[in-house]
């Protein structure tokens, strides 16, 4: 049996959309059980067998400041959530909640695991091969040294040998061009560490990527530094918009071209469903003493759904003994790493 | 009378692509003349009374390391146009050779303004106000300190303020959330001083902006590091090939689709149209003293049209004494800003 700990009152929608997901995550899950988190009054709209209501007087509003939602409300959905993973009450929490409160909270409860500096957030996103590239970290780190970087690595590589079941998944140094030289020197030394890694076996290194190879599916594993992470991440999804949008706005032009979306309708949604970002909806906090889950904050149910899945893929695989392993496989070399003075 | 120098045999196509793009640029500028720099045997192609040969013996390749391409190629066809510009018989180069080639030998041979530290390369993204946002630094500089922001603002805005023709346009900076207390500690400081000059007047400034901003068309100009710039860029370029890709995938699949596909043809082709990135083709190296664009190397006859048509309203509208301008206008800020010890 898989227990999740579910933060009901987080994102954009709150109930409305997270007790509609988990009663068709339990509909899919016979072997899983949820924790439902949050104000008991605003939960009386699931009632199953395998559920059950655990209170939480306070919400994080997805504009707390990270000190309101960490010292302020100690008795948050969302921190209570966090709470039964600490306590070994659910194998993961799942949150739509504001991410860098959520970051904070899950850091000060579960504590990072040993080797690791900085947890990192880590999402899959749709490639042209039809699979998914995993890109760390997305926000939760800026001016990330080497040595983070080389963390990251490893963690990305627990992360899909879990989830897409590939035991030497390759990994890619997000750059700004394919030769070694490129880049900042702090990327250059992350090359060399990661290089290192691959030469004793920690890792399956690629080289660099650009900023394309995430969608055309070079790699399976792309690492950056948050900030970075996070434009690529923001720039991809405006880009994606802005042309949904200019098709809509072309097949809406006249009664001619609107004739032709009902013809190209079934071939556009094929496309879409494909595209969708709510199927890779869903991140995970990766360095944690704990599996802790992250969803878009404007998700719908279908969206929240589909991090309840993740979450549950990595706790029936237990993602976090994974992790842990490949980072103590990988000490020595992180401990070198971290030794070595940064130019 | 506007001429240009053009380094003929740069790009992945070299004077296929150049000379038929020359020969339409004067039939749509009688009041241009190109010299046409390159291998005179390669150049037979066009005969043109506002078009003359300016022999160069070398061609930098696109694989060239700078120090071969500065050092080693001393009459390559990229540095003979540049060397135009320097000697005043032409106002502007274009070339669509080796980014980091043509950046050190632009520098080399023009030298950078006064009060700017780095040249940056700025280019126009289509937005879904159907306008375009100009995004600078695009991968000339990595680990940019907020005063090289500053000058990227200001050159930025005179870029903006020719090509546009808009006096004040608005400058947003890159950064992971809008809040002033996101991002490093170096995009933090950029603030305050991007902050500083739109308080005396040297800047329209609207505040931190996410990725998604420069496709939605928040702002005028997008200011950035060059490693982050070159990433969203390529990332977005990674996008829009998926999505292409995938248009032409589901619309192959079968007779039905294909059939849909003739239908919805017509509206997708002026879907392609608008968001063409050939259009945007034609990014300017901004903070030298002389005017210098670079083509995509893969660009085709109608996008390196449309670099050279840049160069033209550049020089028409001269653009060199307007970044002059603005740069003499901030110089006081630009200069207690570069006094400031970094922290």
């Amino acid at each position: 049996m898989i227990t999740l700990a579910v933060d009901c009152m987080g994102g954009d929608h709150g109930p409305d959309v997270t007790l509609p997901a988990c009663r068709q995550f339990l509909e899919h899950h016979p072997d899983a059980r949820l924790l439902l988190v949050g104000q008991p009054a605003s939960l009386q709209g699931l009632v199953h067998e395998r559920a059950s209501v655990i209170a939480a007087s306070e919400v994080v509003a997805m504009d707390d400041p990270v000190e309101v939602a960490l010292r302020r409300k100690k008795d948050s959905s969302m921190r209570v959530a966090i709470q039964q993973v600490k306590d070994g009450t659910a194998q993961a929490a799942v949150s739509a909640g504001n991410t860098g409160a959520l970051m904070a909270i899950a850091r000060y409860l579960l504590k990072t695991l040993e080797g690791i500096d900085r947890p990192a957030i880590a999402t899959q996103l749709p490639n042209a091969q039809g699979g998914a590239t995993t890109v760390l970290d997305l926000g939760a780190n800026v001016d990330c040294t080497a040595e983070h970087l080389l963390q990251f690595a490893v963690m990305g590589s627990a992360l899909v040998s879990v989830l897409q079941e590939r035991d030497e998944p390759l990994v890619g140094l997000l750059n700004i061009g394919e030769e070694a030289i490129k880049g900042s020197e702090e990327i250059k030394k992350a090359g060399e560490l990661l290089r290192s890694a691959a030469n004793v076996g920690d890792l399956n290194f690629h080289g660099n990527v650009e900023g394309n190879d995430i969608f055309k599916g070079t790699v399976d594993i792309v690492v950056c530094d948050g900030f970075v992470g996070n434009v690529a991440l923001k720039a991809s999804e405006g880009v994606a918009a802005m042309i949904v949008g200019g098709l809509k706005q072309e097949f809406s032009r006249s009664i001619f071209t609107k004739m032709a979306a009902i013809v190209a309708y079934p071939v556009l949604s094929a496309l879409m469903r494909r595209m969708d970002h709510r199927r890779y909806n869903g991140a995970a906090l990766l360095g944690l003493r704990g599996l802790v889950f992250k969803s878009h904050g404007s998700a719908d149910v279908l969206a929240f759904e589909q991090a309840l899945n993740r979450a549950y893929d990595a706790a029936r695989n237990n993602l976090l003994d994974r992790v842990r392993a490949r980072v103590a496989h990988a000490a020595p070399l992180l401990a070198a790493a971290d030794a070595q003075p940064t130019p």
